[in-house]
């Protein structure tokens, strides 16, 4: 079976790419296990390619339908589609957002209607979606209110694999991931980058600025789960999703100051004494409109899994990470 | 003040621009009146222009960034998009659809913000946004799950402009009509073209073939109530609209056996008999996905008011169109 990964060379594209080397194998559309035989892992820089020979990096702009149409081909059979400009970039950079989020997102469905063989797709969706007036727990028929441009673009990407899966020109589904953390690496653009900087920092012995209240509600998602879950929505069944094609993913619902009483909990309090408390109006303002936890029992009747607690998440960190704690 | 409707050409559009024409002014930002100094109107073929210096006629096709361009200009105050491909023609026809419902759409609004003045823009959405399990009265805050590319494409739309407003670039609102009934003229491509049908031909003394069962609930309003709410959608406050730019229209709520007793009612059994029943598998599909009913409190609030009864609706059509009833 031959796979595509967009932003393949990002954190969870590299992530998705070594389980699904170690995997081996993936479930078709029959539901029955197929060898990986081809890995391509597609990004703006040339993505690492574990030394294994069924990788094929290929570097190249996703909004170009040439690029696009160089690494879809007719025995493409499954592609997750992770290339994204995050929340504060996109609010930045209107046009760079639009052009990624949504055009590039647009052209990979169309390139895979043109070669008319409906290939399974996975799309990442995000809190981002929601806004406004929420109700405690967003429901499944809670209608998307997004307050930022990454949140627009995303919904209607969204509205888009929709449609073409209702059409049957792609076999798609959308998972709306909970904020990722811990990530590890360096802050980015996002907005929620301080939900893994606030963890991840003070583990490696530096101050974290959190631009956030103690008192905001965060729904969070392990990148261990995360990876699982991508896997296992790609190989859902059809027959299951109908014509609902977006999910929920589960996530824990937690404050910051929860999340630092996990950190001093797993590290110790010298560690959780590292976050400096900053507030900042624009962040505050955008991950103050997302929602704190949603319903996730569609999910969950589908087999998809969140994590535990919020220290285990951090534990699961450490342990990934070969991080030293005191 | 200048104005620009797309669709110029069309039903709506002609009826809104008699109606302007016959103001002679429309608020501004500010709530203040002001004279109407030129009304463009763009469609793919020819407007009638009243015989009026104030309109001026454009042909071009709206998905062209110069034929956009063309239409506004820094001192275009107030536009009225009401340009688009029809469900039936949007789902036989998918490029087309996504061409001038979406892509024209993101264009005009791009227009817009590079020519820096954020003007007032409304569009026109629809029922078609809604779809799949809904409840018996569509909630403002009920999900959008549109069953067909029209309505796909009507509610990125919707994301677009609620975006762009967002972020300052244009004032917009989004008027989410109900199915316009009765439509005077010939059947055309949407799947709710027999909601005017089997009223108009009947009293043409001709047969209407009406393809969805009797019990089918519509969600309709008068052409007449339609022009209302969309002048008095543009000359909404915009601070009264907040960060949610979507309204749903007002309208009534009959079953398809009812319009047919109004029709009986306003114009005799003779003319009622003239229907015939042949249900068709597509349409009936796609207009039963949509809502036969929702909640109108927030537009009632904002002052937009729908028809009285569907018999009324049927005299308005008669006055306005200046039909001999038996």
């Amino acid at each position: 079976m031959k796979v595509l990964i967009t932003g393949g060379a990002g954190f969870l594209g590299q992530r998705l790419a070594r389980e699904l080397l170690a995997r081996g194998s993936l479930k078709d559309a029959q539901g029955m296990p197929q060898a990986l035989t081809q890995l391509v892992l597609l990004d703006v820089v040339e993505a690492h390619d574990f030394g294994d020979s069924r990788v094929r990096t290929e570097v190249g702009d996703i909004a170009e339908r040439s690029v696009l149409e160089r690494v879809i081909d007719s025995d493409t059979a499954a592609i997750f589609h992770l290339a994204a400009i995050v929340s504060g970039q996109a609010e930045a950079d209107f046009d760079l957002g639009m052009r990624i989020n949504l055009d590039a997102s647009r052209l990979l469905l169309d390139v895979c209607r043109h070669r008319g063989h409906r290939p399974r797709v996975v799309f990442t969706s995000s809190v981002a979606v929601y806004g406004g007036n929420l109700p405690e727990v967003v429901q499944n028929d809670t209608a998307l209110n997004p307050q930022s441009s990454y949140g627009a673009q995303k919904a209607i990407a969204e509205l888009l694999l929709n449609d073409y899966s209702r059409r049957g020109f792609v076999d798609g589904r959308v998972l709306r991931l909970p904020t990722i953390s811990v990530r590890p690496g360096r802050p980015n653009a996002a907005a929620s980058s301080f939900a893994s900087g606030i963890i991840r920092e003070p583990l490696n012995g530096e101050e974290a600025v959190c631009p956030v209240d103690g008192a905001t509600r965060l729904w969070l998602l392990s990148p261990r789960q995360a990876i699982e879950c991508l896997i296992a929505g790609l190989e859902l069944d059809a027959a299951a999703l109908g014509n609902q094609r977006v999910l929920n993913l589960p996530g824990i619902s937690v404050s910051v100051d929860e999340m630092v009483a996990a950190l001093r909990e797993v590290a110790g309090d010298e560690v959780a004494k590292r976050i400096v408390w900053q507030p900042d109006e624009r962040v505050t303002k955008i991950v103050g409109s997302w929602p704190g936890r949603w319903d996730t029992s569609r999910a969950e009747q589908l087999g998809l899994r969140g994590d535990r607690n919020f220290a285990d998440v951090i534990r699961g960190y450490i342990a990934d990470e070969g991080i030293q704690t005191p």
